[in-house]
C-alpha cells in the first residue's frame, strides 16, 4: 500500500514529467499547467470539476480551432496582399485541413501525452488533429493571443506553409527535380539519415547528389520533409538550366 | 477651377469628417486611418495601390470574420463552462449569423460611410454585415487582437449577446411579460421616446408600466431593444410572481 507521501511524490513526479514533455513541444515554459492537462484529457477519463462540468479536451478543440483560423487568416492576409477574399478563404482551408492538422499532431507526437481509458491504438487518425487544436486552445488560455500566434508561426507556418505549394503551382519539388533529372539523363541520389542532434524532436538530414555531386542539404522532422526541402533548394539552384530545358 | 491648395484643404476636410465619423462608431480614436478607409471602399471604386493590388473592403471582411469568430469563441468558452463543443459551435453560429451581422452593421449605420459608385439604395441587405466584418478587420489591423476584442465586447457582446435567448430558452422577454400580464389581467404600457442625450448614436428610452406603475426603465439603440431590455428587467423583478403563476 502506498503512503500518502508516496502518492504525493509520485504525483509531483508525473507533473514534472508532463511539464518537461509539454515544454519540449511548446518550446516555451507553460505558466499554468492545468490548461495543458485538460488539452490531453480524453473524454473516456470521465473527469468532472468541482462544479460538475465535464473536463476533457473537446472544448479546447473548439477554442483552438478558432484561434488557429484567426492567426492563419492574418498571416495569409499579410503574406498575399494581392489575394482576394476567395483566394484567402481557399488557402486557409488548405492550411487548416483535417489532413494537415492530423499531420501536425502526428509530427509532434501529441498522442503520447493523452490520458485515456481507451488504448491509444484504437483511436482514429483524427485524434492527432484534435489534440493539436486543443493544444492551441490551451496555449491561448495560458499565453493569450500573442503567445498563440508565436506558437503557430513557429510550429505551423514556418515549417509547413508554402504558399506556392498550397496554390498548386508546385505539387512537389522532389517530383519536379526527378522528372528533370530523368529527362536530362542525370543520376540523382537522396542520402537520408537520422540526425536529431540536440533537438528534442527526431530530425532527419538529407544530402541530395546529382551526378555524384552533393547539390543540396536539408534537415527536417520527417524524411519526406527533408527530401522536399533539399529538392526545393536544388530546384532553385538549377532553375536556369531547368527553365532552359523548358521543363516548366 | 480648384487650386491645388483647395484640393488639399478639401481632402483634409473629408479626412477630418471621416475621422470624426469613424471615431464615433469605434468609440476610440483610430491610429491609422487608411485601414478604415479600406474598410469602407466598395469594389465599384476600382482602386489599386502602387503595387497594382485592388483595394476594397473584401479582404478585410475575411480578416474581420476570422477575428470575430475567435473573440466570440473565447467569450462563449469562458461564459458557458458547462457547454460542450457542439453547444459552443451552435451558439457561436447564432451570434455571427448573417442576419445578426446585418443587424449590427445597420444599427451602426455603416452604409453611410461607404465609398461606392453604385447608389447605396441598390445594395442588398448583406452590405451591412459585410461592412461590419470589414470594420472588425480594420480594427485588428489598427489595434491588434486586444483592441478588436474590446470593440467586440462593447459593440457586439454587451448589447446583443444574451445566452438564454440564444439558447432559445427565452425567445423574447417582452412576449413572456405580455402573456403574463394578459393572464393576470394586468394593464401594461411601453412608453418609448427618443433619448439620444450626449451619445453619438441615436438612442431610445422606455418606461414600462404595469397597472399604471413604472416597473422598469431601459435605454438602447433601437426601440425594440429598449423594450426588450426593460421587459427583461421587469421579468426578473416579477420572477417570483411569474413562476407562482406557473407561467414558465
Amino acid at each position: 500500500m502506498r503512503s500518502i507521501r508516496n502518492i504525493f511524490n509520485s504525483q509531483a513526479k508525473d507533473q514534472g514529467n508532463f511539464f518537461m514533455s509539454i515544454s519540449k513541444i511548446l518550446r516555451f515554459k507553460p505558466k499554468t499547467l492545468k490548461f495543458y492537462q485538460t488539452a490531453f484529457t480524453h473524454r473516456s477519463m470521465n473527469i468532472k470539476n468541482s462544479k460538475g462540468h465535464i473536463i476533457n479536451y473537446e472544448r479546447l478543440e473548439f477554442l483552438g480551432d478558432a484561434m488557429l483560423s484567426a492567426v492563419i487568416a492574418h498571416y495569409l492576409y499579410m503574406e498575399v496582399p494581392g489575394g482576394d477574399e476567395g483566394y484567402l478563404t481557399k488557402m486557409r482551408s488548405k492550411v487548416v485541413s483535417r489532413e494537415h492538422l492530423n499531420e501536425l499532431g502526428k509530427d509532434l507526437n501529441l498522442i503520447e501525452l493523452v490520458e485515456s481509458k481507451i488504448p491509444k491504438g484504437q483511436f482514429g487518425d483524427n485524434i492527432h488533429g484534435n489534440l493539436f487544436e486543443a493544444l492551441v486552445g490551451a496555449i491561448y488560455q495560458d499565453k493569450g493571443y500573442k503567445g498563440c500566434e508565436r506558437f503557430i508561426q513557429k510550429i505551423v507556418i514556418e515549417p509547413y506553409v508554402d504558399i506556392e505549394k498550397l496554390e498548386g503551382k508546385v505539387i512537389s519539388y522532389k517530383s519536379l527535380l526527378i522528372e528533370w533529372c530523368q529527362k536530362e539523363k542525370k543520376i540523382f541520389d537522396y542520402n537520408v539519415y537520422e540526425d536529431t542532434g540536440n533537438d528534442d524532436v527526431k530530425h532527419f538530414s538529407v544530402k541530395l547528389s546529382i551526378d555524384q555531386k552533393v547539390v543540396a542539404k536539408a534537415r527536417a522532422t520527417s524524411k519526406k520533409k527533408a527530401e522536399e526541402k533539399a529538392s526545393k533548394r536544388a530546384f532553385f539552384a538549377f532553375q536556369n538550366q531547368i527553365s532552359k530545358a523548358s521543363f516548366i
